[in-house]
């Protein structure tokens, strides 16, 4: 827990920063030991941070002084992006759970530069993991403070960062109460399915932290904001791979000459997809109980690095993941190209899934927020664009690599997972369409924002983090330590 | 957590047990702090009492002068009650979760009766819930120890205790390596649907400790008995009221033109309920993943108090719960009439679910272990016997004391729950029937195992319990406490 403290005082520029105005935190005392934190990019003067923690002191400020550069970034904001408000009466506050990470930090930018007004929440538990299992992003990521203070100088735009627990619900309703979100777009969770294969441990943590998370975010919302509207991420990987078409969230079924509406059945294939699952559920019935307006954006695979505003600079610049925990196949195949690696297809290769471009993501992010279910509705959304099987994506980062000269090879290496390997795959994704999601194909994609962008930071790779290191069927009950 | 220790520290002989050959442990003495510990009835003199525990020191021993019984006992067994074992290769160690519980408690005894070897896994945390929440049995109950004794002195039967946390792995584990059980049945979750929209508080702790709980039983069978049979206490809450016919777990859908057959779709309302979903698609994925072999029983309401083995004696009594958060709808009317408090019929009364005697669910459950799922087979089936509606309960309840004399009356009170209170209702029984369930049908127990019983035992009523507490609408963040 101190070392958050001490990262929140030892605030400095950022030296390539081009705009040196971010915000400078020079003075801070503090006391007691805090669990969580939440700093407001400021424009005041003096500014306290309150801290919210579970030692004898159960909160406690600290007062940091800050150089204010918002009046003048005002004047001036970063002109060369589009800058639209949302639709006249659409929500203006969006607190971004999960807004570090690789869809979330993506998709706080493009709402901050939409001009809603954002904060975001997030404990950084992602960089641990990296830390715990000897993981890198293949691209140099900044810390949240310094991209913040970044974003600010760019754009003059202020993004608020509560850093703190969502599973900690004293930290969650004190950054409800200050922040009184409009919509909360939860992407706070562990998700990677990997990740919760590797021990009983990691298996545990991933469905308590997912699923409590999301019951306080309920319990929040109900309590302190009955009208906001939550955008949950959930997956494709809840419906896993049945051999009927796959519908968005409900399907009507006519059985023994009665007919009903019901929600899709699932099937996941791994304790994180079956987090979701449970979210799916806990979030149905609040909506029916309490009248809470959600949407559930059942995302595919996502792929690439730049939006328009992680562009910027690159202290924006994402995360970008190719290892066996956390890296999807697309972005790992794209590195294992770059680096001559062969593409390690698990099994036969014809696993079928929905894919996307992180564009896309945050496009959606915003369409489900400036058209916000009704106040009960549990609205299910399917959020891909297209699908393809693994050996298709093998086949297109090959010949993509051919057109750049790079000779590019295919080993198939014994799945990891247990899954189906040949599977009839059809999975409706019209409601964002419908919505006006122009989406970015992969075709075009993979040469301009992928392909070349695994080659650029190819020296950064890591060749021990690309194989599969976490097995369905070996999961055991001690601590592993995976990538050593 | 001493008083667990106190307790084990204190055991003796009852006064009301008639063959005062209990199990006597007169002397013991302890160090540490323990989380758990594990009692086995024992046939030696001296007997270890092993403490597992999470205080400075892991694990720690007291020893206790045991009056042993057994050689004698075992000369004379209970000869007047069933005792064919089950089919030859079937199960003989079976491990009860949560078997100083209702159902568990009568199932217990009804196994080792049937000369299954029988342990009970329990942290005796919902005796800790009456006290809580200031509710109590109708029925006078015995400790666990005592009753486990008492079975003891009468029939000459072991019955193992291991006191502690299934959520506490490290308790769970040496049970499973000490005990090595053929199968395991799972009713140790929290299972009020009340208990679990209280507040906010509670709706966490039921999700966590059922879900996690179930996914440590999980590891352990993987890790320590990998052919042990799971037979997990779902819930016919599950599946809420859907407007077709309810199949036992999957659902044949032909779509599109193409079929598969799936898994029930789910719509459970509470966060008790939604639990049960959580833990069944938890299991599904085991079975498939690990090969897990695995029996959920989605049981209906459970009504009814004496079992052949817990009239044997008053120790071995039943608990008899009528509140407003642990009481089921018919035991709860049956004690309404005893003492001339009009029936609450929750809103209009048309919510129609299944029922069944207490005395076909330790018949169930026993015809579970005895036929086995196979290798990776997640088998569901529907356990209850007859549906009613909550208007046809209170008729039947009315008519039943028009017998004795009794003058009943209805009132229809505010429902607290969110649900549907006139729909469909027809949900499938027939797997159970099939392998030989003969079921006690209400209008035969009516009058001879449950009225009677409510009247003999209406002096211990608290009016103050009967009506409901607890909101499903108004739950909010704040710990509340009930029933004060």
């Amino acid at each position: 827990m101190a070392h958050l403290l001490s990262t929140s005082c030892s605030l400095n520029i950022s030296p390539s920063c081009k705009k040196p105005k971010c915000l400078l935190v020079n003075q801070c005392s503090s006391s007691g030991f805090p669990a969580s934190f939440s700093l407001p990019t400021s424009t005041s003067r003096s500014k306290k941070l309150i801290l919210h923690g579970k030692g004898p002191k159960r909160s406690s400020t600290i007062y940091a002084m800050a150089v204010s550069l918002s009046q003048e970034s005002k004047a001036q904001p970063g002109s060369s992006f589009p800058q639209e408000t949302g639709e006249a009466g659409s929500p203006k506050k969006v607190m971004v759970i999960g807004g570090d990470g690789y869809c979330g930090w993506a998709t706080a930018l493009h709402l901050s530069n939409r001009n809603y007004e954002v904060a975001i929440v997030d404990n950084l538990v992602r960089r641990l993991f990296d830390h715990q299992l000897g993981l890198d992003s293949l691209t140099p990521i900044s810390s949240i403070h310094n991209r913040i203070r970044c974003w600010k100088s760019l754009t003059g735009k202020d993004i608020q960062l509560h850093i703190g627990d969502i599973c900690d619900f004293e930290f969650l309703a004190e950054t409800f109460k200050s922040f009184e979100p409009d919509a909360v777009v939860h992407f706070g969770e562990q998700r990677s399915a990997p990740y919760s294969m590797i021990d009983r441990s990691r298996a545990v943590f991933t469905q308590q932290n997912n699923v409590i998370g999301t019951l306080n975010v309920l319990f929040a919302i109900k309590e302190f904001r009955d009208e906001c509207h939550l955008v949950k991420l959930g997956t494709m990987g809840e419906y896993g791979t049945p051999n009927i078409d796959i519908e968005e969230g409900y399907i009507t079924i006519t059985h023994n000459g009665r007919t009903d509406t019901l929600p899709y059945p699932k099937q996941a294939s791994s304790f994180y997809h079956l987090s979701k699952v449970h979210d799916s559920h806990n979030i149905a019935f609040t909506c029916k109980a309490w009248g809470i307006r959600a949407t559930d954006l059942n995302q595919g695979v996502v792929y690439g690095l730049r939006t328009d505003e992680t562009a910027m600079h690159d202290e924006l610049c994402n995360r970008f993941d190719y290892d066996g925990v956390f890296g999807t196949a697309l972005n790992r195949f794209c590195v294992q190209a770059a680096v001559g690696h062969p593409l390690t297809v698990y099994g036969k290769g014809g696993q079928t899934r929905g894919y996307l471009d992180i564009r896309d993501t945050v496009q959606c992010v915003e369409l489900a927020i400036a058209n916000p279910a009704q106040r009960g509705e549990f609205r299910v959304f399917n959020q891909f664009t297209e699908q393809f099987s693994v050996n298709e994506l093998a086949a297109l980062v090959t010949k993509a690599g051919e057109k750049l000269g790079i000779e590019v090879k295919t080993v198939s290496v014994p799945n990891p997972r247990v899954e189906a390997e040949e599977h009839y795959y059809n999975a409706k994704h019209t409601k964002l369409i419908e919505l006006g999601l122009k989406p970015h194909l992969l075709s075009d994609a993979l040469l301009d924002s992928l392909l070349n962008f695994a080659i650029k930071y190819k020296d950064r790779v890591d060749p021990k983090q690309i194989m599969p290191s976490v097995s369905w069927r070996k999961i055991g009950v001690k601590p592993k330590t995976v990538a050593v």
